[in-house]
């Protein structure tokens, strides 16, 4: 009736019971009359498995080759993928991200789709075969292989989705949906039946970790309906669409970020230009800064404090102190023992009460705010982390149960 | 100074500090001043690993898709040995068969080389850096990965020096050159300097296994130099050129195939296309068919005996049973207990002996001999598979020592 892309992550292909399950999600679709093309990343640990093989030999390989190496991975599993359908006897075709092509720019490791060029890919589906195509990859403009990064093959679904004007882009996972929270850390969580697209994304930056941000960005860019699905399960997902078209709910998810570490710079001189300076020094390195807050210090000095993610904390740290005195500040703590906690939700756009619900939720807990950042469809707070579970269920149960 | 191609087979590359001896040997063509391309198979077990992954789901996959999945071998060699190359400082770049790009014709899993396109090539020697290609595989006209079969990779190394009219094209081996026999069963053979294509083309085929015919053949037709040398010791391996460049030598070596069974068809009617009937009955089944001895049977008919591969031999006897009537035969014998011992040399076109001093060998060390077949380059005997060792070192014997 349409055309579907599908797209299946590494530990839904891990091995060969798992690629016949997949083999059977597409055949369903196939058989209801749909065009089907599918993406695919490479088998459970074999992109590990690689890089592994790359640091015996050199510690620091040129991304170029990193990218020859890493992209037969997705390349096996196209062929194996192919070979179960061909078994079912289902028309099926392979194609790398050279063949289909999907072409990149320049940057190896971490290209950008620049274009998807349809013509094979739509004479093979006019053939009546279904088409798999390798996720993750693609060709630049000199014929060398590229890789798109992390999340990279959910970029190459929506990519193909929005080339082929497809009717629906079903993303397969491990999860069967989108929950307002970690089921984890709340039993009854919701499984959202849908969710805009700028609430998907602050939620994925939240560490949601369904969707990769950058196959989101896309999506919405080109008005992709994606659908996050389960790979094992035969029941409804999460649909991922345009904010019009969403149940209105207050707030769609309660997110949990502990990849936080908090840097503050005390007594900075209370002179224009000293924030720029130090953000400037920091961009510079490549280090990304979240939450910022200034407060005013002792005697026309102002303190700055702001969130890295643990891993960038150390060098962040290494260059504002080599830098101390240039920012006219005294001195540089931190504290790594600190959560973020944030509710997402366009509702909250004509809802002024949300936030305040949100904190009056964390002080009947008991839970001490430390720093608080807002944005249109955003309340997030960083408390201490041994707080943080307690936190997600305080605000859950706030705004989900009654 | 000139243009070298190295080819190095799956033994030469299978783990990190092979590849890095690989590398080495690289190198030094580098630091001389030449031009070096580098052709890599995959490594060690992986192809036979590809195989059995493909056989868990699909015990008979297209051949285009298991083209697919064992071209990613070779990929993965060629950026592990790009890596190592670079560790140690030297400019490279690594090309898969599309990339370079080797075309080839449309016969997945047996393609044929068509055509070499050297732009890419050219170009990156021109800007000083060592390539390394893909063996084994291709492209063809619509864009699909082929694979060239057993002993692909020499066929793409001498492809490649032919492109580039290379000086030499080196295969890199686990033995150090061609010798006059199996230094495993006559200890004392001799490494040859140097042998023709048509010897080297004959000795391959009964089973020398050092270097593919395919590639032989594609030398002789394109004049590429060739030269067997050894993977892990620096010295000189044998040269495989134009027969009037080389060394003269009554004969060049003796071989042995024990892959040999025997089947005689008893009692054939001897009218004329009975002959005929027979091998194209076992041509069409793409069974090969070596030595043939036709002799005249009793009253009127013929008894006619052939040698094909043991894993042939049962087929053979089915399908001629089958046809038993047709043919006009009365029974079928066969017998597996059979080797070829052969002699090979250009020097015996001007030298009528050589069979004789074969065959006086054979006398003198008390074998019997089944069968005889002749080449302008070539004499063989069947005989006994218990006495094949010794007429090899009797006449080895007969023809080096003195």
């Amino acid at each position: 009736m349409g055309i579907i892309v599908q797209k299946f992550g590494g530990s839904s292909v891990a091995n060969a019971e798992k690629i016949f399950n997949v083999a059977g999600r597409i055949q369903d679709a196939y058989d209801a009359g749909n065009s089907v093309v599918v993406v695919v990343s490479a088998q459970g640990d074999t992109t590990d498995d690689l890089i592994e093989k790359a640091a015996e030999i050199n510690a620091k390989p040129s991304k170029r080759e990193m990218d020859v190496l890493l992209s037969t991975g997705e390349q096996i599993t196209i062929a194996l993928l192919a070979m179960a359908l061909e078994k079912n006897k289902y028309p099926v075709v392979s194609l790398t991200g050279w063949q289909t092509p999907i072409k990149t720019n320049m940057v190896y490791g971490a290209a950008r789709i620049e274009k998807v060029e349809t013509t094979r890919l739509t004479n093979e589906l006019d053939k009546g075969r279904i088409v798999i195509v390798a996720g993750f990859q693609g060709v630049n403009a000199v014929n060398d292989i590229t890789t798109l990064g992390r999340g990279g093959s959910d970029t190459t679904a929506v990519a193909l989705a929005a080339a082929l004007h497809a009717d629906v882009c079903e993303i397969y996972t491990d999860v069967d949906g989108v929950y307002t929270c970690d089921p984890r850390i709340v039993p009854d969580a919701r499984k959202l039946k849908d969710i805009s697209y700028d609430e998907m994304l602050e939620l994925a930056s939240l560490g949601a970790n369904v969707l990769h941000n950058r196959s989101v960005e896309m999506a919405k860019k080109y008005h992709v309906d994606l659908e996050v699905k389960s790979s094992f399960q035969k029941i409804a997902g999460t649909k991922v669409k345009e904010a019009s078209s969403v149940e209105k709910l207050l707030i769609r998810g309660v997110a949990r970020d502990n990849d936080v570490a908090r840097i503050a710079v005390i007594g900075v001189d209370d002179t224009p230009g000293k924030a720029y300076r130090m953000f400037a020094l920091l961009a510079k390195k490549n280090i990304n800064v979240d939450v910022i807050l200034q407060s005013i210090g002792r005697e026309n000095t102002k303190d700055i404090s702001f969130t890295v993610s643990r891993s960038q904390m150390e060098e962040a740290i290494k260059i504002l102190t080599e830098n101390l005195e240039m920012l006219g500040a005294t001195k540089i703590t931190h504290d790594e023992k600190i959560s973020k906690v944030s509710i997402v939700g366009s509702g909250m756009l004509s809802n002024p009460g949300v936030a305040a619900k949100m904190f009056e939720a964390l002080y009947d807990a008991n839970i001490n705010i430390r720093m608080i950042s807002t944005s249109e469809i955003k309340v997030s707070v960083l408390i201490d982390e041994d707080m943080a579970e307690k936190a997600v269920q305080a605000i859950h149960n706030k705004f989900f149960k009654d």
